[in-house]
């Protein structure tokens, strides 16, 4: 299976594709998509929204995983990520794409073992887990990595209750 | 020169269509846009997505009004407007039209002439001022209605500047 994960930010988007394959998950292409802040809002979003556009006729993900958004630092920063999560939610309706999402604590509990845990060691474990021969970078990129990891995670937690239960 | 006007809310879109002719502003439409809560977010914005490119399909506007928004009652408030806003932004860069904004204070400024009006005197003067039969209800269509008069004002008054000036 595929996946998309995002981790959008006001001007720069963290995104990770990556396929489970048996056990394993295998990273494909991660990065961040930038806007120019030069851009009017709406500009940025089309941009956003192109590129995402490009990375799933490219790669065909089954689910996009996202972060649920608890508390942000202000009702700005919160509006300016619901745009954005507004726009890839309907990119992956449009397409047909489940979306699933993770909180915080959930992404770090399931890379880190601890729902403290900071940038660095998200980064540390995501690096770990994938072996990658380079810690992978920038924050938001590794963000979307981390989302990856624990959405495989849960998909094999589920199967194993499943196969239980059955 | 034809104006759309957003009122996004996480339930509720209110929207209104509105034509500057000469001095006056004439309603051509307006009502709101509703999405069921049963319904998972991502296909909830495809629906307004789907129903702004039909308004837009039927009425052509050049400019999109919405608040910009400062506070919000919350971070959950803040996400799902934002989510909205993502998409009617989005639809509005694909199809080249100018997006403007105006503050809540702007608006009640415009419409009743002073930034502390609440939503009964909103609706009492935009059905005034658009010569409209009966009050515009709900109250999200009310308050895209005076988004178009703010905008239609605001250019007016700039129309006038610039004569000024020149």
């Amino acid at each position: 299976m595929i996946l998309l994960a995002l981790d959008p930010g006001t001007a720069t988007t963290g995104y990770a594709v990556a396929e489970t394959r048996g056990d394993s998950l295998v990273p494909i292409v991660y990065g961040v998509i930038r806007t120019s802040s030069k851009l009017p809002h709406p500009e940025r979003l089309k941009c956003i929204y192109d590129d995402l556009a490009k990375l799933i006729d490219e790669h065909h993900p089954e689910a996009l995983v996202v972060e649920r958004l608890f508390f942000c630092n202000n009702e700005q920063t919160a509006l300016a990520v619901g745009r954005t999560l507004g726009v890839a939610m309907l990119i992956a309706a449009q397409r047909g794409i489940e979306v699933v999402e993770y909180t915080p604590l959930q992404v770090k509990s399931a890379v880190v073992g601890y729902g403290a845990a900071d940038k660095r060691q998200v980064q540390y474990m995501v690096q770990r887990i994938l072996k990658l021969a380079e810690p992978p970078k920038p924050d938001d990129a590794a963000d979307a990595l981390a989302l990856c990891i624990t959405h495989s995670n849960s998909r094999k937690m589920n199967a194993v209750r499943g196969n239980t239960a059955g």
